[in-house]
């Protein structure tokens, strides 16, 4: 039986490559083309899509409220699904896209174009929705995607596959462009990740166990989808009204995902004047503050933080606060502790607005504004398919163009080297 | 022992990790002044790296030409060593550079600005030039290096590194900027592998073996600088003059690096007319030739060759040669058997030339030149540390600006997320 396994996946990510080279040099037309047709085919197919979710909901009864929202489909969500494939159709397409063109004394002309990466192998949450973002993302970008998503949610991933791929089928005669591992057998991530023949890059997106293991048995390139441990950072120089309400929004307004504040640093110039009223308004709000002994000495009703208080991604209404003597303890603590997302800093003063942005080692680096900033539509990148925690080839916000590589494109007249 | 090689290692890498900090924001000119410093200490300290690298030599006594003229140093060497710093020097600082800057629809501004990766860890073979090129280039990127050279080299590698320290540490107080593995024990990159906390890339350079056993163990990202099997194929439109010569330059000229061809591909309809002279060439200039059926025919000389021959890396006078139908065909044999490194194609069809730039899918296409321009110098980036056959981060030449990744730095003005 694992012989068997070993080989279907095999079979598939073989198959896989070869398509990436036909996909590679699709037209935007085509592929456009094929994009609207799989929204068409989401839309047609909804009753079996929820048929098949309504089973993943049943099998997952004991899961939290916040597992089961992220489960759910219902005809509203199916239809923003299919209409992010639309929106996908209205994006620039990266691939060609000339990105450096120079002449060099050997007579030679260089240029440099965007490529796709090739396949594509993406390890992800019971998020239904991804399946259809992922696989629109990625056939835009030219790239064939793998997809392994939360077993909790096979039913409807299966499903939405099948639609989109019988979609793709009547205008793309080359199987294997579109991937589902189709089994909730835990082995098969192990297998895939050898791979490396075959596969160019594996995204996992997750918890820190998940993307662990990956990190640990994968022979192929990873890019990190890690966890956000995002800071904000009152200055002594900072606008206290506006430190406040950045605050407030960092924590409140979305608790539950990787750019919300974790950890709010506060200068001990300012501590006196601004912790009283922003604690306050935390607890009003139903947030459990773990803080410091000078945070504790203000609001004696907080916990007090440990160590790892300071480490941890809550993405729950729970925030960590510590009183810092000045910029360089706040830089180093950020630098330190926190998992290098999205960190901002609420000052009016430049030159501590300036070495913040410089010193701070984060994919996202912010002054005077709300870190749920981190995102790729409102950094105008139309869709995004997560924000890399990782430091070589995509940080950030990850898109389309993040989906490409590049080759060098060389014409000659007949060089030969000296 | 172990354990005291193990901490010893990671307190390296711990150290690293911290300089890494200082180091990011250290300015031009004070890279620029300790990088001519180094220039300066190579040359004040040649006689002792010259009598630590016959301590090597006298160790290498059983090892070959090739080998023995890549370890062996002297006086001329150790001044292309020093100007190589000095040409470093005259290069563009890539840090800070902004790559984009927006504004998007929350009245935020964002810039897109390069940064320097942080720690980076270089393996490579015994080439005692490498030590200088790899630290003059990590420094002038912002970037910590921990290197870890071929053991045949260590006496040579650590008489280099010393003088360049000792040149460092006179302009710049926090220690670990610069960092070399003072042992040949092999166990220590083992435990390199496993520091993901403050490495953040791997660069092997060298044999099959090494990189295979970095990626199989490393949990660090790895930028592989694998083989070069590079393909020239003669289309049925090429001018046969220029593909006699560029075909010579690639075998011939410098046969035991990696741009240098190690495949020939020739459209049936040229073979009888270009390869009797081609070929004739070739073993007047001594490369023993093997090839298909057809290639036999026409020169009774050559041997057989084997599916291995298609994809061995000869590094030497030996050239594998395959008539094919058509262009397909050759696109398909250099996508199934090359390394993905550089490629090129004769042709004066620019159908083809363009359907070859488009599915080769290598890191440099070429057409009507020789694959032996794939080199930082000649494609104007000054220097490099190595040619990258990874697609992710850097793919190609890799020079300055293929060791820095870049930030997000975000400027509003109390804008929170509605």
């Amino acid at each position: 039986m694992k012989q068997t396994l070993k080989k279907q996946i095999e079979g598939l990510a073989k198959k896989a490559k070869s398509a990436s080279r036909a996909l590679a040099v699709l037209s935007t037309d085509e592929k456009n083309k094929i994009l609207t047709a799989m929204a068409e085919a989401l839309l047609s197919n909804r009753e079996l899509i929820l048929k098949a979710n309504k089973k993943d909901l049943a099998g997952s009864a004991g899961k939290n409220k916040a597992f089961i929202d992220r489960l759910a489909l219902n005809e509203e969500r199916i239809k923003q699904m299919a209409q992010g494939l639309l929106d996908v159709v209205k994006l620039k397409d990266p691939v060609g896209e000339i990105l450096r063109d120079w002449n060099v004394p050997s007579g030679l002309r260089i240029q440099k174009a965007r490529s796709p990466i090739g396949v594509v192998a993406i390890i992800y949450e019971s998020r239904p929705n991804v399946t259809s973002d992922c696989i629109g993302l990625c056939f835009k970008s030219g790239n064939c995607v793998i997809l392994r998503g939360g077993s909790e949610s096979l039913n409807s991933n299966i499903a939405i596959y099948r639609a989109l791929k019988e979609a793709i089928k009547k205008h793309f005669v080359v199987e294997g462009a579109i991937n589902l591992i189709e089994t909730d057998d835990r082995k098969a991530v192990d297998i895939l990740l050898k791979l490396n023949n075959y596969i160019d890059v594996v995204i996992p997106r997750g918890g820190e166990a998940l993307i662990n293991k990956v990190v640990k048995s994968s022979r192929i390139p990873v890019i990190k989808h890690y966890k956000g441990i995002c800071h904000v950072y009152v200055d002594e120089w900072a606008d206290l009204n506006i430190a406040e309400k950045i605050c407030f929004n960092a924590k409140v307004q979305r608790p539950g995902v990787c750019n919300a504040m974790e950890s709010m640093l506060v200068h001990r110039d300012v501590a006196v004047r601004f912790l009283p009223g922003m604690l306050k308004k935390f607890k009003e709000a139903g947030v459990e503050i773990r803080g410091c002994r000078i945070t504790k000495k203000i609001a004696k009703w907080a916990k007090l933080a440990t160590e790892k208080d300071y480490r941890t991604e809550y993405l729950d209404l729970i925030l960590s606060v510590k009183v810092v003597e000045n910029l360089d303890e706040a830089i180093n603590h950020i630098n330190d502790y926190g998992s290098h997302h999205s960190d901002s800093i609420i000052t009016d003063n430049e030159k501590e607005a300036s070495e913040f942005l410089k010193r701070v080692d984060s994919a996202c680096v912010y002054v005077n504004a709300s870190t749920r900033f981190t995102d790729g539509n409102q950094f105008g990148m139309g869709a995004e398919i997560g924000i890399s925690t990782d430091k070589l080839h995509a940080r950030g916000p990850m898109a389309l163009e993040e989906l490409t590589t590049y080759k060098y494109m060389i014409f000659g007249s007949g060089q030969v080297r000296q």
